[in-house]
């Protein structure tokens, strides 16, 4: 259904995780595959927080600059549609109510919305752009722990049609008619990045409650901190 | 895409136009159709308005009482994007450019939201419920006037898929646990009326700029209330 909308944008390249090599993937996949929750309380968080993401880029549709800007947003707001669907339907395929499983997630992730909440159009889509972005990789590397029949389906759910693209089309276009906005977004950006890791710190399954070993969660956030700078960098913003 | 999230959902009759004899039908038909915009003004309104609607039902999401409103304005949120999206594939197939035919509507649209805004979730979804019912049913009469090929995919579009079961259940669920509530939102419904009335009235093209035939546009606009009568009576309240 993207490709309804695609017709006729400008290609512009997607910021992307770097390949890793083969080691540190091995190293990346043992390290967090231990961590991950079961499938059920995976998928009510990955669920609920793509609600959350959904009423953040909805939310900036209103208060969009241009026509243009409503029409770019209600497109992101079909990938994350999309992407909170096939959870909620693999939910259901394990017998379970969505809300039921979302629910145990509302009151934190709706703290963390109001903690990252932007004050304006901008911070908004920033907000959207840098917390979906390292919020899917790591749900994307985490899912290394889940079943293979999900895991498959749930890895390609969370990366095919990236929503980046348009976001940063957006977010360029406003940058270069206002310079003015980069300190105060490149600002932002680095504001939202400790709530996030927080958040996604909070869905590791420590066994026995303990705390979980700092050294091997460390490649995991370093990569998450890379991704970001990458993604900044394609605003042409410092992280 | 619906059917994903509409298992084990309860069924909830949907409030329907009553079948017109065909006598009446040919009447509409030749009134209407002859007052129709031409397409690009169809669909130029028509998405803007899809938008508007939108934008109302996703801005209700955070404020909903329950994680099982929020999945359920999802859903309604999944059939407002989807007829979004075909509106904008039927701009681009005619080689516009879908924010330029929008534009034109923008400021209406925008005083129009902003004149039928709830000033809480429950308002806020029977804005919804009943301003997207009836210009709905009024877009669809109004295509009538439309060529055969773009009128049947937008007939189809505008009707498939109707999101009224969805609204009634969560508004019949509020109100059976808090009677109080269908005063309020009698009152609110019947507030709507009017203003969406006019709304649908300004997108008929009145030949040489005089104002319409009153007895002539008197049965469309007779029908559109008795639809909202009877989408009234479906939540249990009087019109």
């Amino acid at each position: 259904m993207f490709s309804l909308f695609g017709r006729g944008r400008k290609q512009i390249v997607a910021p992307k995780l770097k390949p890793r090599n083969k080691a540190t993937q091995t190293v990346n996949r043992v390290a967090l595959g231990e961590l991950s929750p079961d499938l059920p309380r995976y998928l009510g968080q990955a669920a609920y927080l793509q609600l959350s993401n959904f009423e953040t880029i909805t939310g900036a549709i209103a208060g969009s600059p241009t026509t243009h800007d409503k029409v770019a947003l209600a497109r992101v707001a079909r990938i994350s549609l999309n992407k909170l669907e096939g959870l909620i339907a693999e939910i259901e395929r394990g017998g379970d109510k969505p809300e039921d499983l979302m629910e145990h997630f509302a009151a934190p992730v709706e703290r963390y919305r109001s903690t990252t909440r932007g004050n304006d159009w901008y911070e908004t889509v920033v907000t959207s752009y840098i917390t979906a972005g390292m919020l899917t990789d790591f749900f994307t590397a985490l899912a290394e722990g889940l079943p293979a029949a999900p895991r498959d389906r749930i890895v390609t759910l969370l990366t095919e049609n990236e929503p980046s693209p348009i976001i940063v089309e957006a977010l360029r276009s406003a940058i270069d008619a206002e310079p003015a906005l980069a300190s105060r977004l490149a600002l932002w950006g680095r504001r939202l990045v400790g709530d996030t890791l927080l958040m996604a710190r909070s869905s590791l399954e420590v066994p026995g409650g303990s705390t979980p070993d700092e050294a091997r969660l460390e490649p995991i956030f370093t990569e998450l901190i890379a991704a970001h700078t990458r993604r900044m960098d394609v605003l042409g913003l410092t992280a």
